[in-house]
């Protein structure tokens, strides 16, 4: 049964379930590292076959493979797979960025250049289901910025990849797959092997040793982000429906035992009709065990004030997913400043942005998204800046530079603006 | 002497020196920011006291204090430091985005919603140099971002903290100022004491302790990057002055001896003045035994075939700092790829970028250029996608929706999309 509190009654920090670094995993990755870096590709193929139960002949997935994977796949399904990847696509386009010129003075060039990163990795999780749609939200973003080659990265359970997963890397345009996974996947794509790239960043989800894998090297590659378990927060007035309500709470509560689905509403009896709801759709779901320890583990109803408090309360735990079913959603849309996606008013189920609609589901987790945002083009591009003087233009700022750099103790950075103007026998 | 190689004879990965991570940092930075969490304002007085020499009463820099360090200034560097910050100012004005909204479809609206970040924290070094040019690099852009309150942080060697950083911090509007530095401050930063707030994000460059405590609250917070030793690299042609290039190349050998200074030439003579003039200039400088050694140990110089052939060369570095010195440089920079900061011409030497003309001298080092952007305002602000549609425009997708919820055994996601659509009885 979820449980009910008041605003007053809630500790924010306890909202959403977090986990804790954990000690004994960091270790097991370290080592497994350790042994990729020294070993590489004979180490991926012992780990493979101790993890996965997979001898890999070839750790690659061949184009003939790929090809029948996709032909394997029925037609409706890779019509829908196609739609939600145009979707994606049309969404992902808007973010791109151009190069940036400005003359601040006469003289003066600065800019900005966007350039795409060359090499990505996406890992791609096996285990219990299988998830094409990380392939899409994560592949096409990446192709977007112009990224020349992704590299995709799963655990293939005694050899095998599902053939869906296949379907939307081809769909996405993923250039290479491996039939690695786990935190020796990570090692690979950070430091490469005989037969694994090296890569600039590795995005994608992944279980607790890939969590780990990829915080350990962070800063020799880029990472999208550390995910924790999902979370979903609906804020609901006393018009929404308790069955539609306990619906979008149980699409969050269904991913994992971990998972948290939280209610905030002004209104006493959808709270109870929510509730109620909830455990009558629980034992109907194939995953009712899941979503039925996540409710009572993690579910919460709060009760606020008002919808205005509910947005305050919502801003303090800065969901993943935030639901407003309300009908005049842009109302409050300014008011929300916290969360990773926001889906307005009442036709606008979190699955939306988990399938279909073209947003991103590659979100913050854990209250990240107080500053982290959801993955977009701007993860597959970098910047650099670029300057441009005249002569005359130094000349107007040498001595400053030259005091400046004085002050810092760091004279050669003075000497360089200044030696441009020496006499040849000063230099 | 700084020695010659040409392209063959070069490991590119041996370019810059990269230190590999310290098992030993590690261990004493995660007992620092253990006892931080668990003592609070308690260790931080102890290990200010151990590791500054200093005794704090107030931990906080008064109004009374930071004026006063402020009126202490000289009205010269005073006006350096306002001219200068209104360069950072302007280059960095430009970064800002705005919201953005979209309609692909009937009856849907997708969009992204740009919002600041909150808290930021901000590292400021102490040791041998003083640095106001950080407190600029790193306030003014969040400032722009419109972050509600940058809390800066920095040793204060037996109590006291420099009037030139303190008048920057005034520039650049830092909202507030604790004396403490080293992995204690990051702990605070990342987890808050009694008296300092919890920050979303902690940013600026830091010792080794720094470096590793900021790597080991990632993911709790944001950081900016994990900054290691400076470098440049001058890739000049045949018409270079010697003198000119042997001093750009001294303003990055001078930072510290782990520092990097590079020249890639097609003009063997451009070489050999370089390397006599190095040797020249050396001993003039204050800073000589850290340049020295940077020189001897870092210093290189690349004879390439061409300057097309020194791009690439660059590119497949990746350097922090990169001047192309030659009389056309435009007709090269699409060509450039990978670089922090890209200093065009003969008359960009890079300690305008460290001061004045306006663009971040906080820059990605050690390869990382390759995936890493300079610091902006990008970095102090992140985004929420937001989803709205009709009923209409959900009916249209639902069952579509519902068939690939299925596929990846969520049916509990599908169930969220058609239940809308259901009877009474059904739901």
């Amino acid at each position: 049964m979820i449980k009910q509190y008041t605003y007053n009654e809630i500790h924010i920090k306890d909202i959403f379930s977090r986990t804790e670094e954990k000690n004994e995993i960091a270790e097991v990755v370290t080592e497994i590292i350790a042994t990729v870096r020294q070993k590489g590709d004979i180490a991926l193929r012992e780990y493979s076959l101790r993890f996965d139960g997979a001898a890999l002949e070839d750790m690659e997935v061949s184009p003939e493979e790929m090809q029948k994977a996709y032909d394997a796949v029925d037609k409706e399904f890779i019509s829908i797979l196609e739609e939600a990847a145009e979707h994606i696509r049309g969404y992902h386009e808007k973010q791109k960025r151009s190069d940036t010129m400005y003359m601040p003075r006469e003289g003066v060039i600065l800019g900005q250049k966007i350039t795409p990163l060359e090499k990505v990795g996406l890992y791609v999780p096996g285990g219990t289901a299988n998830y094409p749609s990380t392939v899409l939200m994560n592949g096409i973003p990446a192709k977007i910025a112009g990224v020349k080659e992704i590299i995709m990265v799963t655990p293939a359970k005694g050899g095998k990849i599902n053939t869906e997963v296949l379907a939307a890397a081809k769909i996405a345009g993923v250039d290479r797959i491996f039939k690695i996974g786990g935190a020796q996947a990570i090692a690979a794509l950070a430091y490469g092997t005989e037969t694994i790239p090296k890569v600039d960043k590795i995005v994608g989800p992944g279980n607790a040793f890939v969590a780990e894998a990829k915080k350990q090297v962070y800063g020799r590659v880029s990472i999208d982000m550390i995910a924790g378990p999902s979370e979903i927060l609906v804020i609901a007035d006393g018009q929404s429906e308790g069955a539609v309500v306990a619906a979008d709470l149980l699409s969050q509560a269904e991913h994992d035992a971990m998972a948290s689905a939280v209610l905030i509403t002004d209104s006493k009896e959808l709270a109870e009709a929510v509730s109620v709801c909830l455990e009558e759709q629980i034992p109907l779901l194939p995953r009712k065990d899941i979503a039925r320890k996540s409710i009572d583990d993690n579910g919460k109803i709060i009760l606020s004030e008002s919808i205005e408090e509910a947005i305050e309360i919502a801003n303090q735990i800065a969901p993943e997913h935030l639901e407003l079913c309300v009908d005049n959603p842009f109302e409050y849309l300014a008011q929300i400043r916290h969360a990773g996606s926001i889906f307005l008013g009442r036709n606008a189920p979190e699955a939306l942005g988990d399938y279909f609609s073209g947003t991103n589901h590659t979100l913050p987790t854990a209250g990240s998204a107080r500053f982290a945002s959801p993955l977009s083009v701007d993860d597959f591009i970098k910047k650099s800046s670029f300057t441009y003087y005249t002569k005359d233009a130094l000349l107007k700022e040498a001595e400053k530079i030259n005091t400046f750099a004085q002050r810092e103790g760091l004279t050669a950075h003075g000497k360089s603006a200044m030696i441009r103007f020496e006499k040849e026998g000063e230099k």
